[in-house]
């Protein structure tokens, strides 16, 4: 069951992009879609970031290829259900070929098309089905099927995770929307499971390129559900400029609306994470340096402790302080540590806190949505991640993955 | 179900060495028991290595500080049930209380008696129960108690685990017998959860720093359940010197004895991890340096996705190709990497191997004992370590520890 997330309400559609999605035969069940094609307007500039997985895709490989010949590709070619990852050369060869099928249908170059997979690692790609579904998938674009897109990336995501804005910039109005999948294998480094982010304001390339990077660094790699990196992370942003509306370096507005999305998108992966029963912000300030700041954020979101405790509602704080403990931060001083759970206040300068009882323990780590927070003591860095607790259905869930 | 473990067969009594266990009431049950005297003979040398966790529990830090000032202490105070660990200035206090109360008794020096204490965390050490049960425990030194003690300073282990051997030095035979606890927060970082390892050989103490800083090393420094380092660790190794042996640095039949059971203890710690259904091996291999191979066997041994597939016996190595490919390593070239699952071949240079199929990786995870082998390629450095699986009781243990 997610916590506090719903499915999406109205998507906005952005101008310049169409969206078509449907079931290709990729996953069994002919309801699931599993087949999604995203076609952006010409003079679209495009960003995207990839995992840094050394272990990567090939339709990551080709994907990075594809970008380097052609900056401004017209199609976004996605399928779920399987990963075409540790599928050697012969995954290249079918992220390649289904590439090429839809460019000679739609009269573009090969590289215009940029491939995205997510789903089961080390299975071969069923490149035949996608090459048949083309046609069918080019006739039902349409700007109005985010939600269907959105919908086709899914794997063990239980909800469909897309967002919209629309702002003013100058008086003129522009809209930005969004998509992400992903519910496990989540500890996107440089960027994140799959997402889709189109506006149609105008940004030019550097800009975008520095907005991407921004907002990934705020929002998806600030999420972790197990610290396992996927082989196929990629995050995409496209600005089609087809409003009319020109962003500049100075428009905080826009940046504002555009790191919303971005983060309100990987905080709903976590709310979905697999068997996730909390959604968990840990937020450590007074850190001398953001390497120490981030080592102690994992360190307790990785404890599997820690996340067990979270599961249970057990306000066993000892495993939160073990798990810093252990951290490998290099200015870190247990006398000078405050640890808090929500407003309650458990550590203080590394002791218990006076007026702290197991009640008001309980009563924290009894909500859905948790607070950790955790002072140094050591200077002003500050770090925030969101993650999950471990529970039953995470096993369940990946136990059964492939059966 | 603890893994290919059975309880203890014949534990050798060590010359010198006298022990009792009995139910204090740290512990509710009656029949359970939760603290343990170690007597050593006068002269007997003692070697000790503690916890890497800067949350480090009260009893270790009184432990360094007994070891500092006296470095042949005659008694070692272990009680289980609690861990007196984050309880500030009083748990300090509490545990300098306890040894001192024993050493009253006994009629040694404080600083004669080293604390140990294992359980749950941050809660207050019934000092009292410890000190009304000191007249008895005493009464009850018997050089036979080994296993007793093993159970005494049990947690949440389902066995107890402890070894001998009986070996011939010059002709004479002298004793290694050990013992110890742990199944969960375990990753020990230079030092163990408790461990007390006795011999009635003499070792000169510069040799006994040697035998157990290179034991530990390739023992309890080997596992992890869950990457969580306690915040009590502890591994002990006496020698009295009573068999009249004396053991020099090249005493390799000695050496590989000794270590043997730190091995075999190390090995049972995760036989008996907190729900596991499989002992598996990590063995990485030609990789450039020790920390590339360190990085890699870790990153495998603690991805909640590659400890789930064990758990469920799914040949889905494509998530430990995932979890080799986020590794921090730093010489790592996929085309060079190969991979097994016991004698069978998964990856070679980084592809699939052609002979693979489903059915044998199916047949290699089905085993109770598994082997996952991973050449780098880089260079001939070599490290092993032993891990449990990810299983539905490792979250009901957790979940429901202090419930």
């Amino acid at each position: 069951m997610p916590v506090g997330l719903k499915a999406p309400e109205t998507l906005l559609p952005v101008e310049g992009v169409q969206l078509a999605a449907l079931h290709s035969g990729i996953k069994d069940s002919s309801q699931i879609k599993d087949l999604v094609l995203i076609e952006l307007t010409e003079s679209t500039n495009l960003s995207a970031v990839f995992t840094t997985n050394r272990f990567c895709a090939a339709p990551v490989i080709v994907a990075r290829e594809h970008l380097i010949e052609n900056s401004t590709p017209r199609y976004l070619l996605i399928n779920s259900g399987n990963a075409n990852a540790g599928t050697g050369e012969s995954g290249y060869k079918n992220a390649v070929t289904s590439c090429r099928a839809l460019a000679n249908f739609a009269g573009v170059s090969n590289n215009a098309v940029l491939p995205f997979s997510t789903g089961v690692i080390a299975a071969a790609l069923p490149v035949e089905k996608i090459e048949q579904a083309i046609p069918q998938l080019i006739s039902q674009l349409d700007s109005n099927a985010w939600l269907a897109a959105a919908e086709g990336i899914m794997t063990t995501d239980t909800l469909p995770k897309a967002f919209s804005r629309t702002i003013q910039v100058d008086g003129s109005s522009t809209t930005i929307t969004g998509m992400a999948k992903g519910s496990g294998m989540i500890r996107p480094d440089m960027a994140t499971m799959l997402a889709f982010i189109a506006t149609d304001a105008r940004l030019d390339q550097a800009l975008l390129d520095k907005f991407l990077k921004e907002a990934v660094a705020s929002s998806f790699n600030c999420i972790t559900v197990d610290g396992d990196t996927s082989t196929n992370d990629a995050c995409v942003l496209m600005a089609t400029g087809r409003s009319g509306v020109h962003v500049s370096a100075n428009s905080s507005e826009f940046k504002q609306a555009l790191f919303d999305v971005f983060q309100q998108l990987a905080q709903s992966i976590i709310r979905d994470a697999e068997g996730a029963t909390k959604f968990v912000e840990i937020a450590v300030s007074r850190a001398k340096t953001q390497t120490d700041a981030r080592a102690v954020a994992y360190a307790v979101a990785h404890s599997p402790l820690v996340k067990t405790a979270l599961f249970a509602s057990d306000p066993n704080w000892g495993r939160i302080l073990a798990a810093i403990g252990r951290a490998e931060a290099e200015d870190l001083d247990i006398n000078r540590i405050n640890l808090f759970l929500g407003d309650t206040c458990l550590l203080n300068n590394g002791l218990p806190d006076s007026s702290y009882d197991e009640a008001m323990g309980l009563a924290e780590m009894s909500k859905s949505e948790i607070n950790i927070r955790i002072e140094l003591g050591q200077g002003d860095i500050n770090f925030k991640l969101w993650t999950s607790d471990l529970s039953y259905d995470y096993i369940r869930i990946n136990a059964e993955y492939r059966s």
